[in-house]
């Protein structure tokens, strides 16, 4: 048995998790924190868990948290996971940290996009960056999950096998994408009013988003040189879901047909990526629920660029999702435990 | 290992269906069928169903499905299970009928409602009502099974308690139902594209709606005594769910307490109904995608009106997820085996 | 030109109010206040006013606005109206209180449902109920009006014609009422963000909602005779719409076609209320931006019940359209000056 | 009064023209036509209209309508506008094309993209664009006149100053564009259904849009320099409003404030095209119901991109509204006749 404690269980990352993993026979849940509703019953906050989860919300006890569980999910803003790990590490434990405290790994640049100073630098170099289709052998043996960013899993996923390959054309890349807005979390802000939101459709964070470095030192790592992308991210209408366009121009003339078989071979045994056939582009509402990513490619002729449109469930393959696939690395288990779902259409 | 075959599983009661059962171990799909897609693959009309289904929409063969198959699901419009459950029965297999045709023990009722002619009288006689809240040890042994409508579902676990203590003034109740628009199907109508149906609110069927009959009979039965409704569905702009608003006038006073006390005990072992505490009121949300009923109910001192509120997921307890449940019982398996699921929530 | 001050402007019905006022070349708008947003413009805290209205948000200054106006709309919480009104009763001039500090002609009723003692018994008496299609001479004369509670609206108009020919039983009337969720207000709060409201339906306030005195406090004047109701309001997920589904049970029997008629007759003159062919429903879309509020009616004969369906746009008849109109009849103008309009649709 | 027929009045840009000319006291609505709906009440298809419009819809007699009206709106597919514009011109009429027909000035073009014959190419080099931002002089003495595509009008507003300026790198240009469903029209097709549509997010015709060359045509001549865009639209789930993020390589670094300066001056006396302050960015709510296109620029120095944000309601600056704005400049009368408005928020 695994025993696990969830930080921050009340956000809607925190409690995607409980759905993950509350029923799984070979999983304890010990600890749901929450500073906002301790002392609460969570299937009276969240009804849909009402007659599977009896635990009640408590304050974060750092000391017991850490004796008691194997694994520590933190699912909280930045800033927050530092302590935590920190504490985990001396108790020989692991932590996956859903936030962004270990996604950078030059600390300068954490602080200049996160406005906070990184407390942890030796954990920072010790953390390893979460995402199975790139590393899961380092995974398997990490003690710090850094678990990626929603929209950073999007891009890089859609854009690794280019960029292992070395195709792209420096600087040429343009990310648009498009989310949910549960993204946005569950706090009380009248942006996120379903009035404000329904039936309408934005920008946001227009050439200032923080996720930009983070992909930037991915896809640096991934082709073997300097990488700049022009990142846009908007807010869509729907609750869960992330479509990232992504273009990118290629230094050589190629085809469609040759980028079609570079990705269905690039994933071809990976259990949670799914390159559609020629012609078909995805929609989110086929993922929705399942920690699945879904894309469509061609290669436009016309003007050289390789088209790549990638699909996520935000909550999922976005986060809770990929931090239970990587529970599983890290303990020795098939990666799918808990995690062949069919998604919920319609 | 159960085999199974869908008698329409391109609707979105019959993809459903494919969730429900396309994963478990103790189950093979043998035949998917699908007039007007026969030939192609599932997993490319429904990519959320790419990696995990496989199979090619075939025609229906009525002889091989029978001879294939142990159970037949038929998720088809009325009239079209006649022939399939007459043929299932000729060859010892069992049929679960999604739709209307065996849900009226009186056939003249049948007709004058659904404008068809009942062909199969003696198996309407055999036809066990699958509402297994109701009477689970008949569903057990039963060959052909009339699946319960899906507002007809929310209505009965709302009522069946009052009903089976006999409370209730006859003719007094009122059943104002809310649907989402899944229950209209898959056919391309103008009245249900999107731009129709969001940021909208409308009723239909207003004091003619089919599920009318069908919620007498079983309420009449529960009762002991002829029982008339007043029903009303209206369509909200969401994909799935139901919430049913039932007001019953009660012969003798009561206390909110004693109603409250009324439906936990009537459902404390039920694995699929709960009744929220006091106070609480259901959202169809908390439902999305499971097998659940969740009821709130209390009494109004001022009106001598009990209220309740009834949510299900419209194609799971109100259509397929029911339909697995009754299959569970038929087989002999644990009644929730492969609907134990939390609801996605947001 | 009328001079106009809008108390609470940044609000949803505020600033509804300023889409209806900020064109119209008979209107100046003086002062648009705000306690939250005083000292910013308008128009960068709502972009749809860009280029058309100027003006910055101010502070209330009691002292000013009724100095500088003809008439104040107050579009505040309950209690706020009652200083206002009385400093603009000492300076001769009107309020439309969008509120529900004047709806209540019982002072105690008022303090019962509302829970704050109510300060100006001398104005409550002289105040007016402001549902012009039941009287709007009184509204012609008033200096302060009671602009009717949303629910109410959609409620008194469906009802008006049975209630007015005694032909309702007493007591058997149940409204089921359903919203959008601009009616909850523009206040940061969990419950209404867009995650937790999209694609779900819920009730609240079983039996214990406010408008429920207003709506038995006019159906009794407007029969004769003591009323009592059964209300039930719905959260929908779309931002603007109310669908009321109201029943009642007629003493003797009639016929669809007599109903029918009963209703024709009875809006036949009004600008604003249309009653639909038999055998069509409204649904909220078509009222969508405007002042209209569209009824579908029937007699059940089995049941010996009324049906009537009734739909209006809470922001515009449910509150701020019917402020205009109630203005328009107070100067003397056309009553349906500025508010005559096309729905938007789709 | 200014004689006007509509041809294709119950798709929804035709009823959107209804809307818009229904209640002018300038114009008088003669024909409304519809293959479909011929015979029936327009207002009972669109309850929208009840009480405003009684207009029958009536079978195209091309023979009347050219007598009857001073000018036709053509609201169908590509090609059907050609004969239509063809009588009118012999009977000295004037046209509004919504379709395609008339955009491409190349035959050619127009019939590698839209696949059938060009049959009046003395027409099409008679035929006006009209975007009256571009070249308003030449819409006022227009007889034909292509109104433009909806994806393009966004475009193009949010690129013209910086290609008239000629600041832009050739063929760096990628257009990405969200769109509303209604822009799929209102036929009854399973994928534009809300089951399909709601709480998902897609792209399509990834490279092969039929609004490219368009798009490329009038950049071309806006820069006087050959350009090729990467154009992809995705489906939103909303009813009306488009949103372009256009990103543009600059010949020469620049700043935001540069930027932001060229946008103000370039439309500070366009009555329909609002840029916003700089740090905003627009969303498609702002401009619901309205003529609008709203604009958001950034320069950012780390890529040396410009970033446009550009929104519309493809229903009206996107089709309808523009065609009567053209309409107004082609009789002469004010610009903004009948299209002043306050978009409908929330």
């Amino acid at each position: 048995m695994i025993h696990v404690s969830i930080i921050g269980a009340t956000g809607y990352t925190g409690v995607e998790l409980v759905r993950l993993l509350g029923l799984r026979e070979d999983v304890v849940l010990d600890h749901l924190t929450s500073r906002t509703y301790a002392g609460q019953k969570i299937q009276h906050l969240f009804p849909h868990l009402l007659g599977h989860i009896d635990h009640t919300c408590e304050e974060l006890d750092l000391e017991q948290v850490t004796t008691d569980s194997d694994v520590i999910f933190v699912a909280l803003p930045h800033g927050h996971a530092l302590p935590i790990a920190k504490k985990a590490k001396e108790k020989g434990k692991k932590v996956i940290d859903l936030g962004a405290d270990f996604r950078l790994k030059d600390a300068a640049v954490y602080e200049e996009w996160y406005k906070v100073a990184h407390t942890e630098p030796e954990l920072l170099e010790e953390a390893v960056y979460g995402l199975p289709e790139w590393d899961r052998d380092a995974i398997k043996d990490a003690t710090v999950i850094a678990n990626p960013g929603c929209f950073v899993t999007s891009i890089l996923l859609g854009l690794m096998p280019l960029m292992k390959k070395g195709w792209v054309v420096p600087n040429s890349i343009v990310c648009d994408s498009k989310s949910g807005t549960s993204g946005a979390g569950r706090a009380g802000n009248v942006a996120n009013l379903f009035t404000e939101v329904e039936s309408s459709f934005k920008a946001y964070g227009v050439a200032h988003h923080r996720h930009t470095p983070e992909i930037e030192q991915l896809l640096t790592q991934m082709a073997g040189t300097d990488t700049m992308i022009q990142f846009t991210p908007h807010l869509v209408p729907m609750s869960r879901g992330i479509l990232s366009t992504i273009y990118a121009t290629v230094k050589e003339k190629t085809t469609a047909a040759e980028i079609q078989s570079l990705f269905e071979e690039a994933y071809a045994d990976e259990p949670f990526v799914q390159v559609l056939p020629a012609g078909m582009w995805p929609m989110t509402k086929s993922v929705k629920g399942t920690n699945n990513c879904q894309l469509g490619v061609t290669y436009d002729e016309r003007t050289g660029r390789v088209i790549i449109v990638s699909v996520i469930d935000n909550l999922m393959k976005g986060a809770a999702g990929q931090a239970v696939q990587n529970m599983n690395l890290m303990f020795g288990l098939a990666e799918t435990t808990g995690l062949q779902m069919i998604g919920l259409f319609p």
